[in-house]
């Protein structure tokens, strides 16, 4: 066995034969032409490579000024040593042997996993809030007044369930605006809901373990839990929200269920109290646990919003996830996970070994913003302007298409529902709105297992839908593909 | 079963017979007394309120007049309505009824999970970077710049891999200064080291797999493993390294090991190129994986870094863990994994089952850090720095300790081995160090199962220790242990 690749760069080998200034010279430009490095990129001064490398400066400088002779290089003054402009990557051979390196992956969509590039959020795209209306200027302002007070306390190993500062933040508004009674220390700070449902999984549930998920439900939901080992009891949802009877018919013994009880997700039905009692009764009589998805409870439209569940949960079976990537942004990576009082040192202890804690910096940014009060303000603001939108895009849609589908009455959420008449799939049309660069889910697609009889449902977002004509301009792209 | 705690502020009872007024007025109350509301926190202005529960402005004011008039609230004009300063916070009926809730706990620390409270970092305290010398204020105005700079795009869900940019910077660096070639999609960004460990037992592993560890060892490398079903086979380490030949004998069919060859931890020893080779000759017969956990390679003072173990496999077998943790701070929350391009696949599907990604402003601040130059020059500077610490921490503590301990001779790594002299016991005093506010760790806690035969010995940091007097000053708060 020998050394590998022969442009590593600080690999140098005092066995070669080749003096060093060659072999940095070679290396560097190799660098080059595999596009490693990049026109205007700034290497390191022949002082400074000199120091990292144990080597005399002059051997560093041999090589510099061989590179900057071919034009690999040029030296900017004040600015330093850079690749120089207009260099044209070249295969090296190096590269050329190597297996073709795959392209990077196109930021992820769990639904357009091959979908062609298209302008961010994309149309009708779902968990997504309204990105225009969000308080940019203001968050900026807390970023930046953050970063500057950061100090030494601020650098070190956050704890694995999340600040204090955050914790106690999101125990306040869980009390006031969702029912919810909890102490920070029931709440574990996660990088989003997959993260909580892992935690959450990871502590209370045992590979091979039966768990209710809703079907049709949330995909990702199904798609971790069944990627961590557990089996899957897909529990049909009618406009009650999940069938009870119909889990305990089919697994009486499971040992969780996951349940969207706000707004049922894909479906926006609410979970209704006689079921959120069965449900409750089912989990304390067989010690099961419960978790509660409210990723978009705060958003009702026509009535006040409902409790969450686990604000009638007396026996402390209710686990209740919530998470910032729908009232802030998805790319803040903050969710929770509040936790039976019965189970806080079992997480604790399941964190520890799992988590390194949440970036200081954003916890620290999201307590302030609720602190000084603006994160309810945005609340309030967001249900108003998803309430306008909502109406805006559901009279577009309607007339334009309105000959085709069929909008439901939902009463909160993020998305309509739009029932295709006739025999249309909802399926393909999804599809040929993916190829036509919006963001299109079929009903089906939310699906479990194949169902026959279900009725062909389009799910579209209006979140970032901010005018009727807007919507009437979408609802001709989708008419066209009809 | 019953609507419960009677203080859930939004749940407001059709049925209960009193008037929504007062049900504010008492859930208000009651969350200020329970201390959920703090002097000086605001609260929704009642037509906010009004809105959120649906009800008329004038039945809020109501339940406001009434909290005015017993001093629970006061208006304060442009600021709104706060929660009374002087306010105390008395237990209600409802909290006094309710389980005691635990303290929210301490900032973590795998070390002194029970310490007592102290100055943070803690004298010697072990992984952590010296804080005093991190450029803050280049990296605030970085992420002041990065957070302005938000757009739609970057407020969406970030790749469960990582930014483009973030990936191909490192990429570019590990070229340059570890000697490793990976193209940019074999780089996969994680929170932390745990993450990048556990997205590696994921993707290649299965609970009851055997997994050799380094003993000693790094603790929650076996920790993490052994939560996620794995079987650990406990590797003894010597001045060489790892012993392949006994991780041979005690399982030769392990499907994975985990070491951390630049310097071990806690040993600080290089694994010999002998011993890589017979790793990585292990690895390649047995299509087994080997995870290269390079912690702290940059930091090496007596001759240059040595390059890693990945740059030696030529058969794909290492993945190699990477972490800013070290070089720039742990509460950055940023690792990264480089895995195999047989395996970029894999790796891809099982970060978008467990992962929403990181923060993308986190990802952003640390591409630009070192897209610019400031990441290479900082590195640079700590080694320098380290390198004058290392000697002022030795010679301070030699010069107080010296009757008492003996400096192990180690070429890099951010902390000093201190051999005790006779039959002193490490673990007895890295408990007393704990106890006085100091961070003390011994050898023997890092061992995976007792073992005879090993020296007593302490692992002190050196990082944050600028000055010789402060390395005196802290030598005889040991002596006075002692």
């Amino acid at each position: 066995m020998k050394p590998a690749a022969a442009h590593d760069f600080l690999q140098l080998n005092p066995a070669a034969g080749e003096p060093y200034y060659r072999q940095i010279y070679t290396r560097l430009r190799a660098a080059a032409a595999d596009g490693l490095l990049k026109p205007g990129d700034r290497i390191p001064s022949a002082r400074a490579l000199a120091a990292e490398l144990g080597l005399a400066r002059g051997t560093v400088e041999s090589a510099y000024s061989l590179l900057a002779a071919e034009g690999y290089i040029e030296a900017r003054g004040q600015a330093g040593t850079v690749i120089a402009a207009g260099l044209q990557a070249k295969p090296s051979t190096a590269a050329a042997k190597a297996a073709p390196a795959p392209a990077a992956p196109a930021p992820y969509d769990f639904d357009n996993p091959a979908g062609r590039p298209a302008p961010l959020p994309r149309p009708f795209q779902m968990g997504v809030p309204a990105l225009d209306a969000f308080p940019r200027k203001i968050w900026a302002r807390l970023a930046a007044r953050a970063a500057r007070a950061t100090g030494a306390a601020d650098m070190l190993y956050p704890p694995p369930a999340g600040t204090d500062a955050l914790r106690a933040e999101i125990a306040r508004y869980l009390q006031l605006s969702r029912g919810l009674s909890c102490a920070p220390a029931q709440v574990f700070i996660t990088a989003g809901y997959r993260d909580s449902l892992d935690l959450a999984a990871r502590a209370l549930l045992e590979p091979g373990d039966k768990v209710w998920v809703e079907d049709p439900g949330y995909p990702p939901t199904g798609a971790l839990l069944r990627a961590a080992g557990m089996t899957l009891v897909g529990v049909p949802v009618d406009d009650d929200g999940l069938q009870v009877a119909e889990g305990l018919r089919l697994a009486p013994r499971a040992r969780a269920a996951v349940v969207t009880p706000a707004h049922q997700s894909p479906l926006c039905v609410a979970l209704s109290l006689q079921r959120r009692i069965e449900l409750l009764d089912w989990a304390t009589r067989s010690k099961a646990w419960i978790i509660e998805d409210d990723y978009d409870g705060e958003y009702r439209y026509v009535s006040r919003p409902l409790p969450a569940l686990k604000s009638l949960d007396r026996d402390d079976r209710v686990l209740y996830a919530g998470t910032f990537s729908k009232v802030l942004f998805p790319a803040i990576r903050l969710a929770y996970l509040v936790v039976p009082l019965s189970q806080v040192a079992r997480f604790e202890e399941t964190a520890r070994h799992f988590s390194g804690g949440s970036p200081a910096l954003t916890q620290g940014i999201v307590a302030d913003f609720m602190a000084e009060g603006h994160f309810a303000r945005h609340i309030q603001r967001m249900r108003r302007l998803y309430g306008e939108r909502r109406e805006l895009a559901a009279a577009g849609l309607d007339a334009v298409l309105g000959k085709q589908m069929q909008m439901e009455a939902r009463p909160g959420g993020m998305h309509l529902l739009m029932r295709l008449k006739g025999r249309r799939s909802d399926r393909a049309l999804a599809e040929k709105m993916r190829q036509d660069g919006m963001f299109g889910r079929a009903l089906s697609e939310c699906l479990l297992a194949p169902r026959e009889g279900l009725p062909p449902m389009l799910m579209l977002s209006f979140t970032n839908i901010d005018s009727r004509r807007k919507a009437q301009e979408l609802a001709r792209r989708i008419l066209a593909l009809l």
